[in-house]
């Protein structure tokens, strides 16, 4: 059976404040068949709280990953998905979340580990945390009301992941044919920190910025992803960059 | 704006004993753009977990219609539907909660009202109060665990419920904006020639190059669409690097 494509699903909660909601979610990935529940930097946990409202989830509770660094929960990860409410200044790729679970459906079917984040109870995730995704998810929402209790989104989320994957069936998503396996998560943060220092190197990040340079670039190679083997000619390019301004003009 | 239509949706909840989830259901409700909450003798309400629970949705706790029957709970209702766990003696037409929350899209949609079920948190509702439904609802869960907490339950019917909605009105779930104006092909093209000029500047075009490294990097930028102000970053920073060719080393 195709739901255990699930088993390829981690539901990354940062910087919680209460342990009700990590319990109450750890509930709610189970009985939609998730279990790996990863735990940023949480404010209160272990916690009575959590325990009670996991119910018969203890196990996805004891199970949680508890990490220092969004670094540490990605890690391996090919595709993260960033839950978000509020209009962000630099407007990103944002779908509703049965498109994004369509998607994910493709990928964890294929084997592939994807990640689904979401932020604080009160600010959700930061602009920084945002910029590490490559595609925003939205749970449409009344006007009137739009601010979802955390616990109330991994239900949503977590039960559109199982749908897709229902309706998916024991079908194999047919894989896009490529050359090359894409880059994971790490790399492209690899990437990012060569591609900024090559931008100071040549003077641009400083000079000829517009404002929010970096997270322009980041946008844009985020929305689509890169493979293996591109990510290593833009890193070579990169390197080829750094090698001029230091050896000086071609005689 | 069809939204309006989820005026005619009852959620009804019959002897709930946690006043909690009546919180929590009232809040998933409103999240969702419905507000009309009936309570079948709830066991103990109102309570002070209910108005914690509901957050910014005290005005559909407070509009909520208290009753001692079912009856009068469905008064006037065209269209009842019943959640529904468990496996009954007798067979009744069960559905998704997709496929229902058509249905009743269409109910509302002319007008009628439809009232959604939803029984005791440990037992679920009678065999009794499920033959009063027109059709039995299910939420599709894991084998492993299958008990979805209530007010969880409300949300994933409520999320169905408005999405049903907002595409019968054609409306996209989630409307995509962007802050600058696609890059036309034309370009596109002068971009790819300022890339290859740049590389062969930077000795990469022939000296590191794998096969068909232009083929690679055009397949890359068009893979997505790029705005201008990404390609002004990037031609801006091709003309950084073919500077700092010329120019020679820091000082």
């Amino acid at each position: 059976m195709s739901e255990t494509a699930l088993n390829n699903v981690r539901i990354i909660l940062v910087h919680t404040s209460h342990p009700g909601n990590i319990g109450a979610a750890a509930r709610a990935m189970k009985n939609m068949g998730l279990n790996r529940l990863y735990l940023v930097s949480p404010k209160r946990y272990p916690a009575e709280d959590a325990v009670f409202r996991a119910a018969s989830a203890l196990d996805v509770l004891d199970n949680a990953v508890i990490c220092d660094s969004l670094d540490e929960a990605l890690d391996g990860v090919h595709w993260v998905v960033g839950t978000s409410a509020r209009e962000r200044r630099i407007p990103w790729p944002i779908d509703d979340v049965r498109s994004c679970a369509g998607g994910m459906q493709q990928e964890i079917a294929n084997g592939r580990e994807v990640a689904v984040m979401f932020g604080r109870e009160d600010r959700g995730l930061t602009n920084d945390e945002l910029q590490r995704c490559n595609q925003h998810l939205n749970i449409p929402t009344s006007d009137t009301y739009s601010s979802l209790n955390l616990a109330m989104a991994v239900q949503v989320v977590s039960y559109e992941l199982r749908m897709a994957v229902l309706q998916a069936g024991d079908q194999v998503a047919v894989e896009q044919d490529w050359d090359a396996p894409w880059a994971p998560a790490d790399d492209m943060e690899r990437f990012y920190g060569h591609l900024e220092e090559t931008l100071v190197d040549l003077d641009f990040l400083k000079a000829q910025a517009p404002r929010q340079l970096m997270t322009r670039l980041r946008r844009l190679f985020n929305r689509q992803r890169l493979d293996t083997m591109e990510l290593n000619i833009l890193r070579g390019v990169l390197t080829a960059a750094q090698a001029a301004v230091k050896r000086g003009p071609k005689t």
